[in-house]
Formats: C-alpha cells, sequence, structure tokens
C-alpha cells in the first residue's frame, strides 16, 4: 500500500497540449512535441489528457485554449510565436484571456542585448510583445521567450527550443504522483490473449492495461503494458500478465518502456 | 485566373481527425497517422482543420467525436478498434450517435473465413461489433475492418492497416479543389524577413503564405511557403518571395512540398 499523502500530493494533475500550426494540419511538419511532452510531463506526475492541433486561424486557437483552460490544470501550446505574419499566438492568446497585447519590458531588453541593431527589426521585436502581466518563459537558445499567462504556457514549435523553455521551467510545475509502468511482450496475437487479458482487468480495476500489437522481424507479438502510480499494482498485474504469455507456450519478454 | 466552375466543385470539404488512444499521450507511441492524413486529404481536395488526441475513456471520445462531426464534412477515428478490454472506439462510436452495438454480419462472416476455428476467440469476435447500420471498411492487411457511421470513418491505429483501410475507401470521399502549394527557402533568418513578408501577404492576401525556420548543416535558414487553390496565385507569390531573398542577397533554393 502507499503511504498515505497529504491531500495536495493525491490530486491527479491533468494537462492539455494545443499545437498550432497549419504546416502541421497539411502534413507538411510531422508534430515532435506531443510525444516529447506526453513522456516529461508523465515524469512529473502530470497526466496529459487531450491534445488539440488547430491552424493558425485565431477564433480556432482561441476556441481550443479557452476549452482546455478551464478543464486542465495545465495548458502548454506550440507554434506561432515567431517573427512572421502567420504567427498569431501570442495576440491571440492575449484575446483569448482578454488582455491587452504589447511588448513586455524585459523581453524587449532581451532582443535589443541579443540583436546588432542593424538586424533589429519590426518582425523580430513582435517576439517581445505578450499579454499584459504574461510572465516569460526563458529561451536559451535563440533568445525570444515564451510566456505564461495563468495556467497557459506558450511555447515556440521548434522542438530544441520547446524543449529548452520546458526544461526551464519544468520545476515550477505542481505534479502528483508519477504513473509507473511496465511492459511485458510475447510473439503472440493480442486477439489470442482478450478474453483472458480482460480478466486480468477486471481483477486489477485500478491500474490502467494496455495491449498493443505489434510486428517485429516480419512476426507478430503483443505488448502489455500496466500503468498505476503505485509500484507493487504494476508489478501484481504484470505478473498476471507475464502468466498468461506463458500460459500460451510464448516465451514472456520483459520490455523497458 | 480560374475557370469558373460548378458549385459543387467550388466548395471547401473539411475534415477533422481523432486519435484515440493512451498510449499516444503517454509518449509511449509517436503517432504517425495525422502527417499521412494531412497529406492524404490535401491531395484530394479535402482541408484537415483539426485533430484532437483523447484517451480511452468513453466520455472523452463521446464529446470529441460528437463535435467535430457537425463541424465539419468528414471526421476520421484512428485507435482502438483492436480485440482487447481497452479497445472500446466502437461501442463508444455507437454510443456517440444513439445507435445499437453489436456483431455486423458480414464482419462476422470476413472473421470466421479468417481464423482457424481453433484460433477464433471471443476477444477476435468482438472485432466484427459495429454501429447498427455502419457500413464496413476493408481491412487487405488483418481483415478486421474498420466502419463508417454518417460522416465519421472509424480505422485502426496501427499506421500500416490505417493507411490500407484509407486507400480502399479514398475514391468515394468528395473533394474540392486540391491545395496547390510551392515552397521557396534561403539561408536567412525569418526575422530578417518577416516585416516584407507581411507586405507580400497583404498583397496576396487569400494566399497562405507561411515561413518556417530551419537549421540545416548548423546554419539557419527560412523556408517560405505558399498554399492557395490555384497554381497562378501560388506563382506569383512565390516570384515575390524568392525576390524578398535575392534582395537580401542570399541565394534562393527552390524546394519541392
Amino acid at each position: 500500500m502507499p503511504e498515505s499523502k497529504p491531500e495536495s500530493e493525491s490530486k491527479t494533475y491533468t494537462a492539455a497540449v494545443v499545437i498550432i500550426g497549419n504546416e502541421v494540419l497539411s502534413g507538411r511538419t510531422r508534430d515532435a512535441n506531443l510525444q516529447y511532452l506526453g513522456t516529461e510531463l508523465n515524469a512529473i506526475g502530470v497526466r496529459l489528457m487531450e491534445v488539440r492541433v488547430v491552424p493558425d486561424i485565431e477564433e480556432m486557437i482561441i476556441d481550443a485554449v479557452n476549452a482546455v483552460r478551464k478543464s486542465y490544470d495545465y495548458v502548454f501550446t506550440t507554434g506561432g510565436i515567431g517573427p512572421t505574419h502567420d504567427d498569431i499566438t501570442s495576440a491571440t492568446i492575449a484575446k483569448a484571456f482578454g488582455l491587452d497585447h504589447g511588448r513586455h519590458p524585459d523581453a524587449e531588453a532581451l532582443l535589443l542585448d541579443h540583436y546588432d541593431p542593424k538586424d533589429v527589426t519590426d518582425a523580430r521585436m513582435k517576439m517581445s510583445e505578450t499579454p499584459a502581466g504574461a510572465e516569460l518563459l526563458f529561451n536559451p537558445i535563440s533568445k525570444a521567450p515564451g510566456f505564461r499567462v495563468e495556467n497557459v504556457y506558450v511555447m515556440a514549435g521548434i522542438p530544441r527550443i520547446m524543449q529548452a523553455m520546458f526544461e526551464g521551467f519544468r520545476h515550477t510545475l505542481s505534479g502528483g504522483e508519477p504513473m509507473k509502468s511496465r511492459s511485458v511482450a510475447g510473439f503472440i496475437g493480442e486477439g489470442k490473449l482478450g478474453d483472458e487479458l480482460g480478466e486480468i482487468q477486471k481483477r486489477h480495476a485500478d491500474v490502467e492495461i494496455g495491449s498493443y500489437p505489434f510486428v517485429r522481424d516480419g512476426k507478430y507479438g503483443t505488448s502489455l503494458v500496466a500503468r498505476h502510480t503505485d509500484q507493487t499494482a504494476v508489478d501484481a498485474a504484470i505478473d498476471e500478465m507475464r502468466a498468461l504469455i506463458v500460459k500460451h507456450g510464448v516465451e514472456p519478454i520483459e520490455e523497458k518502456l
């Protein structure tokens, strides 16, 4: 049994991600930020519950952000904070919150310090604009900062910069117990395991049990995954799933996640 | 100028994708279906407007599907139609439409024909269940079909199977004029181009102009993309963007998309 915790630690913290950009919807760019954020949030005990991908259209960004910021503890947006006309995220977030929008003095100072005076353009200085009262999110790579308004964290879309921003503020996020997970696999179709796996799920009702088929070296197999904040609960479910694979005459493969 | 078209061809067809699966949100699996669908829909003149990623939670799937199916011409879901207890998409889509849910006779026949009698399990036969009246979507790989209810196409999550399903019914989808796009790039920061690029966007207001920074061989560059259904409009915007790059003393690179 897990030790009893103060109430604040037993809360489940939740998050949504809003990915902003025509280039993701048109297939031009393959998003890499969702997987990073899902993994990293999980590690600090924040559960990513929902992702929305929307185009560079003001009304759609506002609708998505306003829907999720009321439902989850944290919202992380990626994309649309660069220097060009199609970067409308910052002004749009201001509208979503009903806030004024303009140059943030600290961001202005950062950019004026970073660029040669001859390279200062209106376009670049646009990256110093935030909703009024926003807190800046440090960008160690290209300096132009992200920002936070209430529970909404507005980050760059370029994965390397987004990750650097996230790493800068992740220690400030509150998380609950991180999910523990383990996996056991075998070269057997999931349809052969499904009925008994359903029984295992019933016996371990509060463990999240997933079944994921794969093809490896031309052979079909199934990965069974157990997830719970309590390692003992994960281990107990994994023991039953390993035994199920063995019962079907297949060698179980312990997997790292 | 584009030729005048019958009204049915000038309509803009729109779509949403709903990606269903805890494994995508937890970071375990990197989604590959969004990029495929965005690209393929674009090619047939259907514009992907929105994507939602939701966990294997009935209420969240219902909310997402019911929100988008009323807003767009087509909805494509991926994931959750396998044989195990965590595959709840089919039963959940039935609930979203207020339809009964049970074995589809044609799907039942397909699966009974496909499996050795000794390999027929309740779990596998679960894959013959659809909402009442659904139309099956052929799966040439593992046989268990997807299905369509009204404008909602329910497909597998495994990319190879999802793609095979999509290829089976894509000729039945109605599309408008496909978006044409071209791109021109240069090794110059987008912040140096942004002000003038904004002017080009104003002069070509109905062309969708995007600016995407990149790092290649250690050097910063920018790809400028123009998208419109009319090739002439795309070409005119590209000509101005190429001239802008040249004006800054940088060699323009024509890119394929």
